[in-house]
């Protein structure tokens, strides 16, 4: 494993919005998009500069842009990118990055996290049931559970290890403490019933990188027969950027060759897999580069799975891919997966092991993917530190 | 089975507030008391009257109430008790039902659903996994998962008969359509850490009745290894009408005995559970009688275990305890259960018979609890008819 960083930590010109506070101006919060060093403030821009929805890009957080739907968001879009390639006229509406504080940037309505990538839900299967397979519905839909959007937080915010029952009559402080390197989709366009494949990705504003944090001790103890809770309930991080899915143009690949093929109503076009390239940094060592491209279910069939049953996406539901894993063994997405279940340690350049997280380590995921022309757009950095 | 209603419908003077929507007044909704064939418009009570709270209490929603916490709720039943016993004053406050109707009284925060009955727990086991018992941890803390806040809707809300993989291939309504009889326990007073269960009813605001409709068979071929998704999350439903901890005084009762001891974090004095006693009617046609009070984990249980890893209360919080069911077979509190996963029918009074629920079918649960002075306090009801 190597120190050498191979994505950018921030995002280039461009590539993304999120909402800072604490900018000295009017409000308690304001919609920007980060540019080198400062933050463009993007609703006082759209105000001066006759741009698209001048009031929505005004407002304290992405909340009134997620609600308007694709067509807003593809206007906005095109407007921002077109200012944001002359960083001179941008001066007058430049907010310093000192002083201001990236916060959570959208009211989480609904989190999903699914179970998306083969590989994880593969060795996790190998890990708690040896010999047993993947479960019989894993092919057939996304599995996924509802998680609690009270604690998802904006990277940067400290993670406290959690307390809880790790079996039967033991309380305290969780031992087995694990990442789970995710990308997040994040949802907006309220629908009133089930969402076509074919339209699923009009519901698609952005993609965040997530961590979900997971205490395996007490998530193991926990989860017959309803699943986890207070295992995952903690804190779940997302980076404080999200980048536009009309960023990302450039990263659709096709999805992984599936067997059985899923029912109709989760095929068509728009069921492409994103080619992301994750990178997990544990103290700033790079740990392991999960291949999002490989993931099984794409974020399109999330979406029609999730409202087959007439269930409305509302503005701000949050889905998670589920940890996203490789076949190589530095591939893997979490700590889980690494230690095959706590049995194997591995060495950091700085001469100490780990299991599971320490309290102090500092857990950073980044992530790139290609542009049309062959850049790289960076995604940023969600990024939380364990604190006892 | 009878035909005989044994249970007030409608909450009687003064026991609950909620929240109606197009009164011909200004502002999209106001929060009311029902009394009697009214409505007493609380808000405009207060601000006249000099009442305690006046804005809280002039808002659209609870969502200000809730979050002021328990000495703000205490205040606002107080003074409004004193009130409601005088229907002569409250005539001036008063809306007529006619032309008014109830809306989900407050924003949603996270939505949880326990499996705190026993009896319960061991026939879903019994059924599901015969021999098995009862999963190991059941004794040692509540289990339980977050449902979809986005689909908690009020009473009266039509259900419409969800699609979903029924099992693998097999892409369709369901054909398994049922009922859960469930308490609901509103939460507000915002908390930043783990909740001691001394202070855990100082976050319950009231309690609603809730019917956690279920696809039996979306649930069972979708819910390994995360628990239930789209199975349950195609609506919730809560009466309109809270009924607040205070007016509850006179229902504590003693849990029932647990063996083995749960960790002395879920019990002290506040461990007590409520004596209300539901009703569920199908068509009309009284069905089953579950009696909440001998839930084994109690509302104080349920938020202290939920906070114990440090996830916040956020005002609006929503906890079910998971369905309600007694001993006895006119006891169990969902079709699941009273035909014993499809394999009863059992028959009503209008000569045709029931496994799961028939398109056009009307569910309504209601429940009463005793008050200190011996009479009953109603609960309302919660109320919803299938639509194809």
């Amino acid at each position: 494993m190597s120190t050498a960083a191979v994505l950018p930590p921030d995002p280039p010109l461009g590539t993304a919005l999120g909402v800072v506070a604490g900018s000295g101006r009017p409000g308690p919060s304001r919609i920007v998009a980060p540019v080198g060093t400062a933050y463009v403030d993007v609703g006082t821009l759209a105000a001066a500069q006759d741009g698209p929805h001048p009031s929505l890009l005004g407002e304290p957080d992405l909340d009134g842009l997620l609600a308007a739907g694709r067509s807003a968001w593809r206007e906005v879009w095109e407007w921002l990118t077109s200012w944001l390639t002359d960083p001179e006229r941008l001066a007058p509406y430049a907010l310093p990055q000192a002083g201001v504080v990236p916060v959570l940037p959208f009211t989480v309505a609904d989190y999903v996290d699914f179970y998306a990538c083969e590989q994880h839900a593969t060795n996790a299967s190998e890990i708690f049931r040896p010999g047993a397979g993947l479960v019989p519905n894993w092919k057939h839909l996304p599995v996924g559970y509802h998680g609690r959007a009270g604690t998802v937080q904006v990277s940067g915010s400290p993670v406290i290890r959690p307390t809880g029952q790790r079996g039967p009559g033991d309380l305290g402080p969780t031992r087995r403490l694990d990442f789970e390197a995710e990308l997040g989709f994040v949802l907006g366009g309220a629908s009133t019933g089930p969402v076509a494949v074919g339209d699923a990705l009009d519901h698609v504003f952005g993609v965040v990188l997530l961590n979900d944090w997971s205490a395996r001790d007490v998530q193991a103890w926990e989860s017959r027969p309803l699943g986890p809770l207070l295992g995952k309930s903690f804190a779940t991080s997302v980076s404080a950027w999200i980048t536009p899915l009309d960023e990302l143009a450039g990263a659709w690949v096709d999805p992984p060759a599936r067997d059985p093929e899923p029912l109709p109503y989760l095929l068509g076009p728009t069921d492409r897999g994103l080619d992301i390239t994750i990178e997990v940094r544990l103290n700033g060592e790079r740990i392991s580069t999960p291949p999002a491209g490989e993931l099984y279910w794409t974020s399109a069939q999330l979406v029609t799975h999730l409202t087959t049953n007439g269930a409305p996406i509302r503005p701000g539901d949050l889905l998670g891919s589920g940890t996203v894993s490789g076949a190589r063994r530095d591939q893997r997405g979490c700590l889980l997966e690494m230690t095959w279940g706590g049995r194997d340690d591995f060495a950091l350049a700085d001469g100490t092991t780990r299991i599971w997280l320490n309290d102090g380590d500092e857990v950073s995921i980044v992530a790139s993917a290609p542009r049309p022309d062959g850049s790289r757009v960076s995604l940023g950095e969600v990024r939380g530190t364990v604190t006892p």
